[in-house]
């Protein structure tokens, strides 16, 4: 399996990067080769295949990029939120433009004989509206309230287009609000679903824009991954023209979260301070907080774990990394899960 | 109300612009200027207004095309079904980075401080799917089957989020099959529903591609017009995020259709040759045939006449002309809808 990885330097491309580095294969086939494309150049990775590590520009992908041969193509690179809500043009071109460039890419080695790679992108709840009394079937219709959320619906037209036209076998997963994210806030609207626990694990404030009541759709980073490596293997002939898919996320309230942080560490969410930001609420408010998938699960998207699962997970896989790569101190607080 | 109508040469463009230049007005107020632009400039028009008749690519759209104080644009600016289908290329460069470039001129506009306009936009039933047995409500999603669909329904997508973003005020209309269309068989794959009837109206022998039996969503070209004319002018108010209409089309068969032409013009039918066209009938086949709008009625959308009074309208607004403009000889059996 010749794997590319697009936006191979961001937050779900290097999980994914270092899954098929551990393990050497996807899908049960042996990686022969992997190749991370970012705006800037993805770290180095230790690995059983060849590792190609490349630098530029989207809109203007190289051919290395997604070389003849390549099996599997991760379509991760993407303007966030609150970025591409700031910012029309960035968004529209990185977003859009850049997703004709992978279907250029594919295109080329379609036409010249080669196999439709597997495209597996990353749409978003973002795609949908409905606000916190929604309840979503696979059949919803995606009305997006903010410019991230149409660039993403409008992505899964063109990549689904793009598979009927033989271009692609594209899967599309509406990634629920991915936490908790390890690193610093980012330029995501829902940065704070993340920063409401990574923070206080790290033993510092933070703020809380929303009521406590606000539901969401999230998933864990871990759930992401596998649900993506999923998508990567599955067969995708039962999934005819519709090639996009709701994968089976976890509905919770910012109560709930704050309750499973203080269930792992006691007394943590008093570093939870309430400051309302309207800006912040007016892009995630219309965000559905839930969807009852049933395509997913038949496809054999595993389901979600706990709350509390989720925050253990991101204390075993992310918590010492984020504390170095912020440099701080090792405190009292950080004997783990159960500290 | 200064009006601009994209794609105003072609076959809606143009009638549109001929209701406003006989009627001086749109929505009851007085229209005071009309901006037609077309890849080839429209015909001249005889106005009670200013009318300035441009050439050019919609992709790079002059700034005079949608002037400052424009109130209106209709964007009719399209590549058809079937070219969209056999040009990717060039039905993404048309149907998306088009629409782009509408965005970008009513952005200028609102920028400097103008009103956003009214962006009236012809989507497509072409963007649904579902087959003969379909019959969709307004909450229906939208899965394409071809390339036109699928731009149309991104295009959709795009200006909503234009329309959110305050760069305009959008209306779009997912037009059932406009028939009958006057003048030559065009290169959209729902080319013969208009041919069925006009060709032999004109005493010309014709093909039919799908069985008697195949239904169809249709609209005559005086609904299709009365209808943008409508979104023109109603109150957006209550759109809210979601700017899609589905206008209350018609729901016929073909053996319906004819059985209609029959009526209006006895034995006529009896010109219509059945060849059946597997590459037509993969691309018209996946058009829903039937709708229950509910929205478009509470907002003023006029229903739509019977497949007789089609005909008819036909007759009495464009067969003469097509006649004329297809060197034909008058012939015993034109004279008159009775005839």
């Amino acid at each position: 399996m010749n794997i590319t990885i697009l936006g191979g330097g961001g937050f779900l491309g290097l999980r994914i990067a270092q899954y098929l580095a551990r393990t050497g294969t996807l899908g049960g086939k042996a990686a022969t080769s992997l190749t991370l494309f970012d705006l800037h150049e993805p770290p180095p990775l230790v690995a059983p295949f060849p590792v190609i590590r490349l630098a530029g520009d989207i809109v203007a992908l190289p051919e290395a990029a997604i070389p003849p041969g390549t099996d599997v193509v991760f379509h991760l690179a993407a303007v966030v939120s609150a970025q591409a809500e700031a910012d029309y043009d960035l968004g529209r071109r990185v977003n859009l433009r850049g997703t004709d460039a992978v279907v250029d890419a594919c295109r080329r080695l379609t036409s010249n004989g080669g196999k439709p790679p597997r495209v597996v992108f990353t749409s978003s709840v973002a795609s949908f509206s409905g606000g916190q009394g929604a309840n979503l079937s696979d059949d919803a219709r995606q009305v997006p309230a903010n410019s991230y959320g149409a660039q993403k619906a409008a992505a899964e037209l063109i990549l689904a287009d793009a598979c009927r036209r033989g271009f692609m076998d594209t899967v599309s997963l509406r990634l629920p609000t991915v936490i908790v994210r390890p690193g610093r806030p980012n330029k995501a609207a829902s940065s704070f679903f993340s920063a409401i626990l990574r923070e206080p694990l790290l033993g510092l404030e933070t703020e809380l824009p929303v009521p406590d009541d606000f539901a969401a759709w999230i998933c864990s980073p871990r759930s992401a991954a596998g649900w993506l490596l999923h998508a990567a293997a599955l067969d995708s002939g039962a999934l005819g023209l519709d090639r996009g898919i709701n994968p089976p996320g976890l509905s919770v309230t910012i109560a709930e979260l704050l309750a499973g942080l203080d269930a792992v560490r006691p007394g943590a969410s008093s570093l939870v301070k309430r400051v309302p930001d309207p800006a912040v609420a007016a892009i995630v408010g219309p965000w559905p907080p839930l969807f009852t998938p049933s395509r997913a699960p038949r496809l054999g998207f595993a389901p979600h774990e706990s709350a509390i699962d989720l925050i253990r997970a991101f204390i075993e896989d992310d918590l010492a990394a984020t504390r170095a790569d912020r440099g701080l101190p090792i405190g009292a607080c950080q004997s783990g899960p159960d500290g």
